[in-house]
């Protein structure tokens, strides 16, 4: 007799402390990912901004699941899900079937119906994401450099960060630290520190799920490095020359999205009648499986989650992994014949670094911010990475930029995805 | 009164050499490159096979050379030069005037006239090369599992490089490594361990310009390691799906190009007159400038050089180091009004490794192989890694992966430059 197979699509925080709290139960698991990594997604802002490089904050999902022999691992993309045959369709390995399917494929960048923004504003969920923007970041100051007009250099050294949630602030305070710091002394021609960063929040304050005090000092250490900070400012374009919101025009050559994130399509997979939520999220049920399915769980950013006192569970990965592990368990009472009390989510609070020794915490308990909160923030984050050889090695790097070596990889590589935007952005003042 | 200009094209190990040698002269130092950062090519190979990273062997060209108050960087590409002028144009930039001009803008790949090759087979001389390359085995990896058909996936299991100079041994030593021991757990349906990794040499050896006992010695080494050495066998076809040499036609998927090279296109932009050999590299004079044109040197893999006894220099980073210094010494000395005798190469050795604890060091007075010679190897090349800190983190790699911890990069990113190779490689066997 063959055991259950669960199928788990994505290998991110939920789907892979989902595959993993399997380890021991009588089922095969089959993991699918498009990608052959699993990304420690907190960090690809340091990506971005040339702080840490690629294989530090990723590694092979392979080499994760490698010693569980319960779990195979399947490069492929989902197009469908046939819910009738229980089986899911996979780009390349075809029909997959499932006893139990969970659904762990995340969020991708939302722009409000302005999918033509995503070429010259692009969003931070990718590594290719990440070397990309790195890229875009570290040629706009060549770029400058070289530029005559200088409306066109001060255009260059001009980024534009949209959205102040935690991706946000994050970036627009690396971006400042790497034109103040790190580039300072790297050119000729043009001045880093001038460089003008400017963060665009459509709401009215600054990372909205801290607790307001914390905010507002988040604000103030990110106006200390330089960071402009515009609020109540909805954007309404975003041009390969400028930003504009509303009256309000910033002429620049780089732009990041961190505003809104949209769920992947799960609704059009698993077809009519599955509840969803203006993000596309699907509303689960207080097992967290699909309403009507219950053979089909939806963990991670891809589910609407409610709390017990009524607020949406945060897409944060502490959330994910928590589900990840209540579905395994709902899997193995299943088994077992028991049923599990709902999910319930436990806040362990939130954090975010603004810059060198500059973070705030927020544990709903204990709320601090400064030195403390930026060692904090780095313990939590180490001790969270995948493997104990990236721990080492983050460590290292970051000590390393802390006491004033500078950051490494500045690489300007081509990174992929959007190799053809860089010409609209190009001054050519000789040619 | 302005100091004379000496405008450096490339920064690579002969460029960035001559310009850190100008550093204490009355010279304006302007070097170009198309990438902003230097590369430490010999160790190249291991980006393409996920043993290390870009960031551990590139730095910015602008960080080595920030506290060189006298020079300055241009991140441009080089479209010609008008030597009557005595200016050089940047695509970007324009013109740029000069006083002296060093052309260190190495070598790409040839593929004798066959540049249709180029698309299946890549060569490896940029970061971006590399990590192009190290996409297409692991991918390959991936579609092998997915993969139905035998015969398919028996193709996608077979990587071949072509050419047995030091780049392709290393290439074929590390892919037969990646296959037998990193990934050897890491699948359910095959076994990495079988793969097939054919190096195909047209001459009659690998490591040419070794001494042949040693020659011999790495090409038993490679065979040890399960690497098919077939020499004598000259290509005749690169094919999505085969290589072709005469009446052998092995089915493939991923092919490795480290043949030839050829230089840039220097003589293009000198004009007439320019003496070049058939690989386009220009035969310089003994001060290492161009026949005709004093004002104007050319050094490294861009440079046909003449050691003392008529053999010609190797391209090779020594040689292109020594080049470097010497001209800038050439430059003090006819600011001082003095004469230098003539360049003349110190051959110091060569090496090169074949696998873990694997290496053979030829130093003409001294010759080696084995596990001393890997450490040799090892050490060598961490203390010519271009930073500290790349130097501990390299070591730290290598130290990590030799007690059997793995390679942490195998990381599929896009890359870049070939996206759409993929496609004909594709088996789809469900679709």
């Amino acid at each position: 007799m063959s055991r259950p197979r669960v199928v788990i699509a994505g290998g991110g925080f939920g789907g892979l402390t989902a595959a993993k709290a399997l380890r021991k139960l009588p089922v095969d698991v089959i993991l699918i990912d498009r990608r052959n990594y699993h990304l420690f997604q907190p960090l690809l802002y340091q990506v971005a901004t040339a702080a840490l490089s690629p294989g530090q904050i990723a590694q092979p999902i392979r080499a994760i699941l490698r010693r569980q022999a319960n779990a195979t691992v399947l490069l492929d993309e989902i197009v469908g899900i046939d819910t009738a045959r229980k089986v899911v369709l996979g780009r390349q390995a075809g029909e997959i079937a499932y006893d139990t399917l969970i659904l762990a494929t995340g969020a991708t960048h939302a722009y409000f119906g302005h999918d033509e923004w995503a070429e010259v504003a692009p969003g931070l969920k990718t590594l290719d994401d990440a070397t990309a923007i790195r890229r875009r970041i570290l040629e706009a100051f060549e770029q400058a450099e070289l530029a005559i007009d200088p409306a066109v250099r001060d255009a260059f050294l001009t980024f534009v960060v949209i959205g102040a949630g935690p991706t946000g602030v994050e970036m627009a305070g690396a971006i400042a630290e790497l034109a103040r710091h790190t580039l300072a002394d790297d050119f000729r021609n043009i001045d880093p520190t001038t460089a003008r960063v400017v963060l665009i929040e459509a709401g009215s304050g600054v990372l909205p799920a801290m607790a307001p005090k914390l905010a507002k000092a988040a604000q103030a250490g990110l106006e200390r490095l330089g960071v402009d900070v515009k609020l109540n400012l909805p954007v309404t374009g975003c041009f390969p020359d400028r930003v504009e919101a509303g009256a309000t025009t910033i002429p620049c050559r780089t732009i990041v999205w961190a505003a809104g994130v949209k769920a992947s399509p799960i609704g059009a997979w698993l077809g009519e009648g599955v509840p969803l939520d203006r993000a596309g999220r699907v509303e689960v049920s207080s097992d967290l499986s699909v309403p009507g399915h219950p053979d089909i769980f939806v963990i991670g950013d891809a589910a609407r989650v409610m709390t017990s006192d009524g607020k949406q569970v945060p897409g944060i990965a502490p959330a994910a992994k928590q589900q990840g592990g209540y579905v395994a368990d709902v899997i193995r009472a299943r088994l077992e014949g028991r049923t599990l009390p709902a999910f319930s989510y436990v806040d362990r609070g939130s954090l975010a670094t603004i810059g060198r020794g500059e973070a705030v915490v927020d544990l709903g308990w204990l709320r601090f911010k400064g030195f403390l909160a930026w060692l904090f923030w780095g313990l939590v984050h180490i001790f969270f990475l995948i493997d104990f050889r990236n721990r080492l090695t983050v460590m290292f790097d970051w000590v390393w930029s802390y006491v004033g070596f500078g950051r490494n990889v500045r690489l300007i590589t081509s990174g992929g995805r959007a190799p053809e935007a860089k010409q609209p952005a190009r001054s050519d003042p000789a040619s």
